[in-house]
């Protein structure tokens, strides 16, 4: 069975890591969100990619999600001594990853050549693609102004109030080589616990893939559990839009591209609802506080694709 | 007494060290060679500024003369992981100088305000003066053709042999703000036993420079003793180009701008031949070993320099 995972951050990473333990490689290709990446000090930072990667390597910073575990921070400590901006944190051997992505971008090497060299380093034996090797740019439309999302998420840590969003760049993007080929040929597409407002938007936003995973045979898990977000500023977001952080309006942002819907156990009530809007429904426990869990959940969804696609 | 000191690496540094220990802040200046500054990893690298600083700073690495004390290496590591290029080492703090160097410079900042910041905060009192803000790129004429100065100095650890030097952009090329000015005031301009081929000569090669430099009163240091380099590789150049490597030679090379030149005991058998081409003899322990060494250098350079002034 040939699965696609869409993927941002931290929640879609665990996720992904989930299903690269159940399945094969070959079997799995992460499409990660590059909407969020950057130039932060001359650098092209790829936070969800990094993240992804990182994860299904297992070299993960298993306490924050983001960065490598066993890090160093001489380069920061140095850093700031001199001055320069400290609010984007990067380890020392992170760093190697930015350093090294800018120079192969400055020689025209594209973004997904660089992740499936760096992947096939760090023994990374699943397919992880960007989106897109072209530039997107998400822009937190905010009652404070537009801002960058890396602004918006880290320095400004989600604290101003958002009105929309908009990703400079997306109407002219491309998939990435092999997106495409991989949303065609999936027996089902996994929609993972990202932000479905700034993660998995953009990557359903570059021409061509919401129709692709519309016709494809998508299953979303929800980032909202009992009215909140598992982790980051969705079930935020939501309340700021005005619209109600709940799985059912994940249910409703995702019901005219995915054909069925994996909810909490805490949300249970939910169940009905969900189905009367014409989503299949897995109830199952979709935290991910272990290793363990990450790879239940997989088999949890796995196990309702193979059931529903009979 | 106002001295300026010309300055390229490791040794410069080190007499640099021993006049910034006898001197107060106000009354040394020191103007580094950056015609060995280049592009690596999309960085803007100073290797001689970076080492002067950090050996006024107390902050250089006793063992190597370069790079940082205390300093860790998980930047390298993680980067050769990835393949990327390994044969400039930098260490995870140093990183952070070049780092911040390369924003500050993409933003607009001139070199030599940034170079007076980083000393600010790395607490050295004493002014340190790039010799241009300008791009200057030491071309090494070789027998395999020509070469970038670090591709052949590190890379090819100076095993080319070479036929001469080019100085790319010097022509161009404006003294740093501050320079011609500390020149002019300067009671006595020494310049440190550097290679006179490749950190002074394009320091004097700044227009306007050699000639203030011939109108003040210059003290060099010959960084030829006993017919070898102390460091590096201006013994091996001088014999590639057909020059005997001797102190004597340092006399020629220099007799046209210096008043004195400074020689090592061992050499004192020339003492009379570099009286007759017209300088000024100091015969002395120049090699520096320990910190000490550097500061009675120093002493001896400035009591030199106070006798022959008058």
């Amino acid at each position: 069975m040939k699965i696609v995972a869409l993927a941002g951050g931290v929640g879609g990473a665990k996720l992904a890591y989930g299903l690269a333990s159940e399945l094969q490689p070959g079997d799995l290709t992460v499409i990660v969100n590059t909407a969020d990446d950057f130039q932060h000090l001359g650098l092209h930072i790829s936070p969800d990619l990094d993240t992804v990667c990182y994860t299904l390597a297992g070299m993960a910073n298993p306490a924050t999600g983001w960065g490598r575990r066993n890090e160093s921070w001489n380069f920061m400590a140095a850093l700031g001594r001199l001055g320069g901006p400290g609010w984007f944190r990067i380890g020392d051997a992170d760093l190697a990853t930015h350093v090294e992505r800018t120079r192969r971008i400055g020689r025209g090497d594209p973004l997904s050549t660089i992740v499936r060299e760096f992947c096939h380093s760090w023994g990374v034996q699943h397919s992880v693609l960007p989106m897109t090797d072209s530039a997107v740019a998400t822009i937190v439309q905010s009652h404070e102004g537009d801002l960058d999302f890396q602004e918006y998420f880290v320095h400004r840590k989600c604290e101003p109030k958002v009105r929309g969003f908009k990703f400079l760049g997306i109407e002219s993007a491309r998939p990435a080589p092999g997106v495409a080929d991989a949303l065609a040929d999936a027996d089902a597409i996994v929609i993972c616990p990202s932000n479905p407002l700034v993660s998995i938007a953009p990557i359903l936003g570059i021409p061509g893939v919401r129709n692709l995973v519309a016709r494809g045979w998508a299953v979303a898990v929800s980032p909202i559990v009992g009215g909140r977000a598992i982790r980051g500023p969705a079930a935020k977001m939501y309340a700021e839009l005005g619209i109600e952080p709940s799985a059912l309006s994940i249910a409703v942002q995702y019901r005219d591209i995915a054909r069925g819907l994996v909810i909490d156990r805490s949300d249970a009530s939910l169940q009905s609802e969900v189905v009367g809007i014409g989503l299949r429904v897995l109830v199952t426990q979709t935290l991910m506080r272990t290793l363990r869990d990450r790879r239940r959940l997989a088999r949890d969804v796995l196990d309702f694709i193979r059931a529903e696609l009979g």
